[in-house]
């Protein structure tokens, strides 16, 4: 037998997985982690293989049969495993959402397991290659990338691989991440520690609009005393990461009107009101340039951080000089730091629109200005109190509104015409760091990382943790493990296998080791 | 015979014409309008034909061949009335300039006669009718107005008919007043108090990229002592109108870069900085609510009217609760009245666009954002002065000006980065509504019109007045005679025939009874 380069690394990994297994004294976790990558050694085909039949199911809102099967194949996999199984779907009709429970005698503690098997529509023509036929390359999308065949590549895979598929990253990879996990823990006849419920949704790209009656319909089933929420994408440095809550928010969709035609502004501008104007006048106004909004009240319902939440932030390796590169960005707009920055509800322009630029620009007034916003909401605010001081300062600054294209007579009698159109909102939603929950979750991750988690207070981006935190009554805590940079809803979406690797230690960790 | 109605009120205008030229003391110029009024009620049907016929020529840039045609018959029609004629073109092709001389004996003042025979492009897809096949209605465009069969009426036409097609207002209607009016005098053995010159340009529409070529290589045959503009519109209270001005202009955009790709705003919002937040502080930033333009020194060589000119505008009728009412705006940016604010310089936002908004909106920090702004200027600014102020204003806020999209380390080493790009602008233009010459053009025009001219010492929009003085040098006036509401530039582009009746009798005034 030829002894090359793969083969000798593979011998380096099972040495020194073997010498962590040997060592005199192993912490209770670390011990685990070095089982379940031995395990994942073993396996590396194998896992890749399930996920990459997950990416085949070509599981998308546009595509409803293709939901059900892929329920129907996750039931499956539970079943294989020894959990009861069922499928919840709403009243009136909904993709599936797949419920699994597997109890453990002894255990005290119940925890559900939530992750979403539905990805983001795709336009095929943006991807480098079928986004519902999964390929490996050895690295980020680049000129350079090569494609790599690792059905015929020879385990240890190189953990800088990423399989580029729809939903590979968002959310499959979570629940391969936890089947592998529970496969880790049975093969080194290891009980999990709690009860495990399993809540996989089929419709969270969509919006999750059946998931309060499906859970209100099934909160008995769902009993339990905590809930992970298995989605989004880890802290930029790439370690391993938890977020104890995320911002809420509320989209807001204005039109400001000017002259009921486009009016030549030679002759009639500066006299006739421009809409351009003032929507730029108006966003002025709302929000200084460090992004402080300047709504009066808007910061009345803000819990501060605790001094546990500071203190995590403090500890979060700096990320900003690399994502300032990255992104192309010579300054930020708030001096805090970036996750200091999201701590805080948000103003953000979504896009604004008002006549013509460039090439097909006209010497024209235009007859309105569309403006797109979303708030981030963070505890205690909610939808309703931020919607009622945005319209009372809208009031106060002079303008009417409404809620239709005004009339004529409108138009006449009101100086400043705005139609407002609210999305939907949720409220944030944050735990503390410092309950027995959350100091379980914490060192069970620590232990399988070695002590290398990121925690947040908050995700800046927005999920309804609320709406599980209203009906289950229980803490809700988000374990995300995959790459910050998966082109999340994005074309070309991708996870890398390293974390992949990490999120089967984690996974493996709060199912075999979690107690309070 | 029956007598009908029409035949009535035929008969009736001639009576009362009749009656004006009978009685006692008429003053002169009032006397000339009486004759061109009897002249022109004798050929309604073929001054309409006149105008319909050159109004089927569809003299527009993109058909180069029909320039060349309408200039043919326009050349023919001075040939047919006496002028020397030849075509101007410039160095290495352009549409023909028509030019044409009509030497009075014992005159001693010229007068160079402008207009132009193009039209705008059209959509025919969005006319009423082929824009180029000319039809009467009987008043503006409106689910009740109807068509007429003006060859088969009876004279006098209703003046409140409407002629459309393209450029049938927009410059048409101009070039055939003057060939009407020098008929009407012809017919009536008057000679024109002045020699003419006529000047009708075939490409104004596509910006005169020639005019300025055609007037210096011809500067002698076209030596004179006034210029008299034929284009634009009336004021809007629909009294004959002379402008002894119009503003410059300049346009400039502007692109506002943020982040690299779109980043999600959740994640990164309020600490990578928003290129549309940045567009609207720019815009609220160079101006405030009124219009009043906040860059240093940007009225620094903006000359004030004088007592004349204050006297005419306070004078005019007012057109502002009309206008607000046809525009639907329920207020004005300015308090100081249409026509004073029109004097002053202007900073006009075209159009605004960066991200999305509406149904496309998504969450997302945009990657840039364009702003298209035109400048009107006013004597004495020039674009020189007027870019050096604007770019001194942006550098002293902070911003890095580039020409071309900014590379990574540009936008890494600089907090914020703004690509500008002007267009080619010109300087306003104003003469004194006090010398010599515009005293009789005012003379003349009142006496054509009863007294009822409209004086204003600019126009709002902007026409390259400067160009003919800085070469001809001689003063520069606009005699508009289409209504104001004539869809100039836009589809279904009409004239009222009220407007070209009182047009040719300000033309014959001009043209019989100007002298200084």
């Amino acid at each position: 037998m030829i002894i090359n380069g793969r083969v000798m690394r593979k011998v380096l990994v099972v040495l020194v997985v073997g010498l962590g297994w040997l060592s005199a004294a192993p912490t209770y976790a670390s011990d685990l982690r070095q089982q379940v990558d031995t395990y994942r050694a073993a396996h590396e085909a194998d896992i890749v293989g399930q996920l990459d039949a997950l990416t085949r199911l070509p599981s998308v809102a546009a595509r409803p049969q293709a939901l059900v099967i892929a329920a129907s194949w996750l039931e499956h996999q539970l079943r294989l495993r020894g959990f009861e199984t069922t499928q919840f779907t709403a009243k009136g009709g909904s993709p599936p959402v797949v419920f699994g429970l597997y109890n453990v005698r002894g255990a005290k503690q119940t925890v559900v397991f939530y992750a979403h098997y539905d990805g983001q529509p795709v336009t095929p023509s943006q991807w480098a290659s079928d986004p519902f036929v999964p390929v490996m390359r050895d690295g980020p999308l680049s000129p350079t990338v090569r494609l790599v065949d690792w059905r015929h590549a020879r385990s240890p895979f190189d953990p800088e691989w990423r399989l580029f598929g729809r939903a590979a990253a968002d959310d499959k990879a979570s629940i391969i991440a936890f089947l592998t996990a529970f496969d880790a823990l049975r093969a080194m006849h290891r009980t999990p520690s709690v009860n495990l419920k399993v809540l996989w949704e089929g419709e969270e790209e969509a919006g999750s609009p059946h998931l309060a009656a499906i859970l209100n319909d099934h909160a008995a089933r769902l009993r339990s005393d905590l809930l992970l929420i298995g989605d989004g994408p880890e802290y930029q440095s790439g370690a391993p990461t938890l977020y104890f809550g995320a911002r809420g928010m509320i989209g807001l969709d204005l039109t400001i009107y000017g002259p009921l035609h486009p009016l030549h502004d030679g002759h009639y501008g500066n006299w006739a009101p421009n809409p351009a104007v003032m929507a730029a006048e108006l966003i002025a106004s709302m929000r200084d340039s460090s992004g402080r909004i300047l709504i009066p009240g808007f910061y009345r319902d803000v819990q501060p951080l605790t001094d546990g939440e500071r203190t995590a932030i403090a500890r979060l390796p700096p990320v900003g000089i690399m994502l300032r590169r990255q992104f192309g960005i010579g300054r930020t707009e708030s001096s805090q730091g970036l996750t200091t920055s999201i701590m805080q509800p948000a103003l953000n322009i979504r896009g604004i629109s008002s006549g013509a630029v460039g090439a097909t620009a006209k010497n024209a007034i235009p007859t309105k200005a569309s403006i797109s916003i979303d708030f981030r909401l963070v505890p205690d605010q909610t939808p309703r109190t931020v919607r009622a001081e945005v319209e009372r300062f809208l009031t106060d600054k002079g303008w009417t509104l409404v809620s239709t294209t005004p009339d004529l007579e409108t138009r006449l009698t009101h100086p400043r015409v705005i139609k407002i159109a609210w999305s939907s909102g949720y409220p944030g939603y944050r735990t503390d760091l410092d309950t027995p929950a959350s100091r379980a979750v914490i060192a069970a991750a620590q232990g399988a990382s070695g002590g290398r988690v990121a925690l947040l207070p908050m995700m800046g981006g927005s999920v309804p943790l609320y709406l599980f935190h209203q009906v289950l009554r229980v803490p809700v805590i988000i374990l995300p493990i995959v790459n910050y940079d998966d082109s999340q809803h994005a074309p070309n979406e991708n996870l890398c296998l390293k974390n992949l690797w990490d999120g089967i230690d984690t996974y493996a960790a709060e199912m075999g080791k979690l107690k309070w």
